[in-house]
């Protein structure tokens, strides 16, 4: 197994370690995307970038219409890919949607996001995990601070940071429906967490985080580094939100009448693909971390 | 007992109603308050209004640590005038402070607030209930959508709406430390809620609001009516927001690192002195709802 260069959940001390990989992977052979200088510039200070209106109305309609097939085809089945509200039969997420031979994976191919994501990381790309979400209004469940690479190095063996995730909004974000929270710099920290990751952590924490969870003197020491402020993704439907894999984000729950959906794709190096999860445990299921017949994505016009 | 002109909780249905009562009270014997008429009006338009900064950084310094002394006084103390955190033994609220022979009394009494209150109700005013409030960082619950008048009409036999809350806020309420969500012009229209009311439900309902809760076609309208709008009382520690009894408002959870605490006072018209209760049950403890040696309030220079 490799050397674990960002160790975490090994007992109940907590850490903050400086980050070991550049944010912005620089590559003068993916140069030419969607992103000027300035949008780079943005993102390797604060770790995300909102990008307004990168898609229209109609296509916004499209996407929405085929985002409530498939949740439409998902309400009755039973599966761990499908994820549903704490305490209710409303469906959260579906997973995998990259997969779906149709409509969602020609999208995971659509150039403006995937020259955008070989841009940020220097190299061809491929999608690691993929979900749409549908967050109700008048019940949707806070989600509490978290790295997601804290998660992917540790319980999917994502050796760098080197994957950005692609946030495609669907429903326009205001400050009072639960829109994403993100710490602005925090990506160039990493939060050691502490405690253990159970077997099988991945039913529960989909629904309720309980491990990799950062503590509070961490979590107050990174507001501190970015002068007190918490940035929030609002804006309209049909702008993209990407963020860096190590930023900290979390929501607030959202009891407005307005719900919110998104389409979410992680992509991630070509040159980062997944080892053993530094856990030491079962890698987790294939929905969830992408390891089968890995290619890069060709981008669609 | 005397007619009951905002029935609720008689029921599964839903039903809306329009006010019985004017929003203000105007009496020209009381229209020397602090508010001028564009207060006033925005005040009948929206059912709130937000005072900023009435009080100075010296004076909210010295209430910051009044409130931290009461919280310390309270912290092992069981009693039911001492609110906890749902799940924790952190303290949300302390109610009766008015009545504490000290700086809290003094502070209800203040000119510019009973003024204010005056001039919204046409009357001499004396307070109903009072509580100071922490909302810790981290941890701090949502609080579901819920008009004040309703509790006070069914569960402490207020017959009408002519009272007003005025919350002295002692830190920075930003967008995103949970501040209290408003939905303007929503004290026009009363909301006949589903279901009835349990014995002691008061002993529950102070950590989570189960009856008297709007429904969601409800909620709809009524932010419908706002043509979408939801305000936020956001702003400067030492502002004031005053706002109608029957104005429907909520909070979202606080993830942030930053509690939010402020001092609530509750002003009710001296015309306006509670009844029994509309639910036919036995009132709630005089803490919640003051009933004994009622008098109007002398304002303080």
């Amino acid at each position: 197994m490799a050397v674990d260069r960002y160790p975490s959940r090994q007992g109940q001390q907590a850490k903050i370690m400086e980050r070991q990989d550049p944010v912005i992977h620089r590559n003068p052979e993916f140069a030419d995307g969607p992103l000027t200088e300035q949008d780079l510039k943005g993102f390797e200070e604060n770790g995300y970038l909102m990008f307004e209106k990168l898609f229209n109305d109609d296509e916004v309609a499209i996407m929405k219409s085929e985002l409530r097939r498939t949740m439409d085809l998902n309400q009755e089945r039973n599966a761990d890919d499908v994820i549903k509200e704490p305490g209710s039969n409303e469906i959260r997420s579906v997973f995998e949607i990259h997969k779906d031979s149709g409509f969602f994976q020609a999208l995971s191919k659509n150039h403006r996001i995937v020259k955008a994501a070989q841009q940020l990381l220097g190299s061809q790309v491929y999608i690691t995990q993929s979900r749409i979400n549908f967050k109700p209004g008048f019940k949707g469940k806070e989600f509490y601070w978290h790295s997601d690479f804290e998660t992917w190095h540790i319980e999917d063996g994502m050796p760098n940071m080197r994957a950005v995730s692609c946030s495609i909004i669907l429903t326009d974000n205001y400050e009072y429906n639960g829109p994403l929270m993100l710490i602005p710099g925090s990506q160039k920290w990493y939060v050691s967490c502490p405690g253990e990751t159970p077997e099988d952590n991945y039913k529960s924490s989909l629904q309720k985080q309980e491990t990799g969870v950062p503590d509070n003197e961490s979590m107050k020491w990174l507001v501190d580094q970015a002068n007190g402020r918490i940035d929030r993704a609002t804006g309209p439907a049909g702008s993209v939100l990407f963020f860096e894999c190590n930023t900290m984000h979390g929501s607030a729950g959202n009891i407005s009448p307005y719900p919110r959906s998104n389409v979410f794709f992680v992509f991630n190096s070509i040159e980062n693909k997944l080892t053993n999860p530094y856990s030491g445990q079962s890698p987790r299921p294939e929905f969830l971390a992408n390891r089968e017949d890995i290619k890069p994505i060709t981008p669609n016009k």
